[in-house]
């Protein structure tokens, strides 16, 4: 029965992780903390506006931290919460997967 | 840039298994080869048309195959693929990952 239990918890981690570049992110973030100009340049292929709802996405299911620093100009910044660290086993096996099996 | 390569593969690996049911189905496939009723006992909430839906797309993917046996009547069960299988250790990640941070 623990199945049930755990069931949407999982579901939703999944669909989080499933959504075009929220993956990618991720793992740019796995670097350290970045700026938004930081992580478009690494993600070329991402527009703005969806890297903007992407941030949003993950900091509301806590796994980025938006961090203003009050210097002129202000200076933002995106890290990965602990949380958002700890996907790093599970997207390491899930790439493991997808390359060993595409 | 091995990141793009990866990218779409892994993206859709996780988006299969975002699907409602899809993580269920496969977790209680890994108990080994089952019925259609079986799996339709072990997951009540699921109807019978969604687990349908799902085996079409799990053997498209080429994680499940479903297996006919010639008896009177005749038999059929449903059965990891070797690459199904080996989802496990990235399902039991995410799992652990959705354990702790919920």
């Amino acid at each position: 029965m623990d199945n049930f239990h755990m069931c949407p918890k999982f579901e939703s981690a999944f669909e989080l992780l499933g959504k075009r570049w929220t993956g990618l992110i991720i793992r740019t973030l796995l670097g350290g903390q970045k700026r938004f100009s930081d992580i478009a340049e690494a993600i070329p292929n991402m527009s703005a506006r969806m890297l903007t709802e992407r941030f949003k996405e993950l900091e509301k299911a806590g796994i980025v931290v938006r961090k203003v620093y009050p210097e002129v100009p202000v200076r933002i910044e995106y890290e990965l919460t602990e949380k958002g660290a700890d996907l790093q086993y599970a997207m390491n096996e899930i790439q493991k997967w997808a390359e060993k099996w595409s």
